[in-house]
């Protein structure tokens, strides 16, 4: 028996068990590489990859010491006593070399991968082997076993709600926090919608980043309900929901390692969403030849494939195609963002318009799914909802309820890049300005990002600001100062 | 600044920086997710994933932590002064996504590729990224790309020598340590043989395991090359020899998720032999129903694939196709195996005659590389250094050079495996023997294992043993003897 120690370091995904090099039981010396475990002693045995440690302050030889994701998983107390054996891989590692090996795999396959990565089986390295298998090929049902996989025994439950709503964009267009916004309308109408948010993996500000600036997001499963009961929505950090933890996992390993596909992304989503108690989906997926989904017929694809998940799965699923050419409303960064949606909420007069008019759009819609609306009214009671100041009180009131914060500040660090000739504004590289923002600090620190001036179509002298970068930092600033001194501003005038 | 600090933590792959929630000069609030970074202050930047501890005995607040494999890395002392930054991941990653993508790539991309790895850019979820892209489909000329990168810019030189020989075999036949009877043989002659040797990936012992109950074989570049100048051969561990270092990290990886494929394992040997300056190579590709090679056309298109590569990196290699389908000698496990070696060398009568002839056999394929010899005299050649007892002499040689250890104690736990019919032995189950022998500790314990005392072809009578079972410790003796309960042994008798 070993002494259990909680080793506070956080690991980011693996379990990891520190063992002695001279440990007491174990006899360590022929451990060459990676070396699966299972720890017993606890409710149910734990998984862990063996790490040899030599420093009794980390652990004495009589200990097993536990990184902090895995010692939670336990459940015991330090001090425990704990017995341990060497494990062989995961068993459904197997359907995932069949599936490396270009077959197509079962339900029973994808069941067993996804109870494998939930308790904790899989290796990151297995669980990347399994994305790039599954990403280099896979048949429509597979991604519905996937789905069904995915979606686990944990859901929410919304009572007798006959419509739970909620809106998903499969792209993160610089800018686009619309959600908020569709939020505030759809919860002053009265429907509910339960939002729960993934950080973002990569590039720029998500929905999550930007409520962060507003309210608290690290909200459990009671106080979520609670609020959408009482305000008919709240927008939570999906990670302090106890729902698809083996999506989770996964998303983990597909952010670090870019390696995010559009079928996985279609089971996650839909996945997530039927574990949430979501009814009606409104799905948007912006095209355009620097979004992810590049021409129409991509976009299509993914309609369908999406149409046939959700329809066997029981998801009321309604899709828009939008133009996902252009950043939307002006500010790209967390507090640049929220500002943008509170001028909209608040019917600023100098409100970005294109924000406005999206989620006007995209609530209507999901106001349609109401069948008390006639068609074509879901847009006029949206605008009804914005203008009347309803949707602001519900909106200021979900803040409260979560949390309201104090006002970020802006990055005190600014540079505004001015237009060198005049004209008219002929583009925008939405990738590049959403990279640009990122290297300001976009996404780590909420005060800073840009601040967009102009959009295209707009005529311009020479001098008139394009757009001003704020950042938090003078690393972050020097470095993005050189990009713009490089000449790439990512804006085109002619 | 930072202070550099050791945190004696071996994580087998991965570059692991530890830093204090609270760090005095980097926010890591918004860390989520793995990060990477580059370390500096040494002379040269190292890169590392980040992560988080919540406790001053393992880092300060001022300090950096680094673990064993990133530290020694750096070349600094403790307490040095370093700054870190945050990283991208490694830019060769899109050429992964293309191969991804099931393009091929060129012979810069596998370049960039490996010269990443070595740098250990890569975290180990990206390496089994490119193992699955690379498993799944791969032309000849990118295994020949791929070879010329793992190769590097290391190598031994041999100086004058003309032939420097050795031999690999495709897979691991449980028992088939003739690897060590063919140097004693070649050294006996006079052909120099410097191998180097993996440790085994995954199931039996390997020549390593075997090679290690003998003498030591942690020898450096200095030792190794001084053997093999004074006695013709030696046997070291390939990880105390600096060469190939993006193969060792990609090799283990690979065998930590079983993610090996012949095309990777055909670049990885070839790579790795021109490295260790082989000019002419001995393949041994077993075919068997229950071996890697399954079949002679599997075993024919492997022979094409090495032919083309080694013939374009200008490596001469002979090729042989053997019978997989049973164990070679009568040992599995370390111990046992050596004790076969030195029964063949010393010319004992009970020594095992498959074992003798398959290696006398590759020998005398060697020994025909020399030009001196008439085709057809390489087997006489070898019989004659083998009968003579010059083979056992210079084995000895090198063993007392290697630094020659204390007999390996048996495993004191033994079960015997009786026939319970008469008859003769039709089958042996090769993998499941294998199979057997892992579970009674081969591969963990150098004492454990098992005896065969028949080969197929016996006739045995009933009680009669057709095995013995050696384990080294109660938990394992336990499991394999709950496995020969259920009623697997192995053998078929007819």
């Amino acid at each position: 028996m070993l002494v259990l120690k909680h080793v506070p370091i956080r690991s980011f995904g693996e379990n990891i068990a520190y063992i002695h090099k001279d440990c007491s039981i174990y006899k360590i010396d022929n451990i060459k590489a990676l070396t699966r475990i299972e720890i017993h002693g606890g409710h149910q045995p734990v998984f862990a990859f063996l790490q040899i440690v030599d420093n009794n302050k980390i652990v004495r030889p009589d200990e097993l010491g536990l990184n902090t994701e895995a010692f939670s998983q336990t459940g015991l107390p330090e001090g425990s006593k704990i017995t341990l054996t060497l494990t062989p891989p995961a068993q459904s590692l197997a359907a995932v070399k069949r599936k490396i090996a270009g077959n197509i795999l079962s339900a029973k396959d994808y069941e067993a991968i996804i109870n494998d990565i939930s308790a904790h089986r899989y290796s990151n390295s297995d669980i990347a082997s399994f994305l790039v298998a599954v990403g280099s090929f896979v048949t429509p049902s597979e991604v519905l076993d996937l789905t069904e996989a995915l979606r686990g025994d944990q859901s929410l439950d919304w009572g007798n709600e006959e419509i739970v709503t909620d809106y998903h964009c499969m792209d993160e267009i610089p800018g686009n926090k619309i959600d908020l916004i569709i939020a505030a309308i759809i919860a002053a109408y009265g429907l509910p919608m339960p939002k729960t948010v993934n950080s973002t993996g990569s590039s720029c500000t998500g929905v999550l980043d930007t409520m962060n600036v507003l309210a608290n997001t690290d909200i459990d499963i009671r106080t979520f309900k609670k609020i959408v009961a009482e305000k008919r929505a709240a927008i939570a950090n999906i990670d302090k929901i106890e729902i698809c933890e083996a999506d989770k996992i996964i998303t983990a390993v597909e952010n670090q390692n870019s390696l995010t596909t559009q079928e996985r992304s279609i089971a996650s989503l839909l996945a997530t969403k039927m574990a949430t108690g979501i009814s009606h989906l409104l799905i948007d997926i912006p095209v355009g030849s620097r979004a992810k989904i590049k021409t129409s017929q991509e976009a299509m694809h993914l309609r369908k494939l999406i149409e046939y998940v959700s329809d066997m799965i029981g998801l009321n699923v309604d899709i828009t195609i939008t133009d996902g050419s252009e950043p939307i409303g002006n500010g790209i960064g967390a507090a640049l963002e929220a500002r943008d949606v509170m001028k909209v909420l608040k019917n600023k007069e100098d409100a970005p318009d294109d924000l406005k008019e999206k989620a006007l759009f995209m609530a209507g819609r999901i106001l349609e799914f109401d069948p008390k609306l006639r068609g074509g009214q879901g847009y006029l009671v949206a605008k009804e909802m914005l203008k009347s100041g309803k949707a602001f009180d519900s909106f200021e009131q979900i803040l409260k309820k979560q949390g309201k914060k104090e006002p970020t500040q802006l990055g005190h660090l600014t540079r505004d890049i001015v237009a060198d000739k005049a004209g008219k504004i002929a583009r925008i590289n939405t990738s590049l300005i959403g990279r640009i923002a990122v290297l300001a600090g976009a996404g780590q620190y909420a005060g800073a990002g840009i601040d967009l001036f102009h959009k295209v179509g707009d005529n311009v002298a020479v001098g008139d600001i394009l757009y001003r970068i704020y950042s938090c930092n003078q690393n972050d600033f020097a470095f993005v100062s050189s990009v713009i001194e490089s000449g790439k501003t990512g804006f085109d005038i002619e």
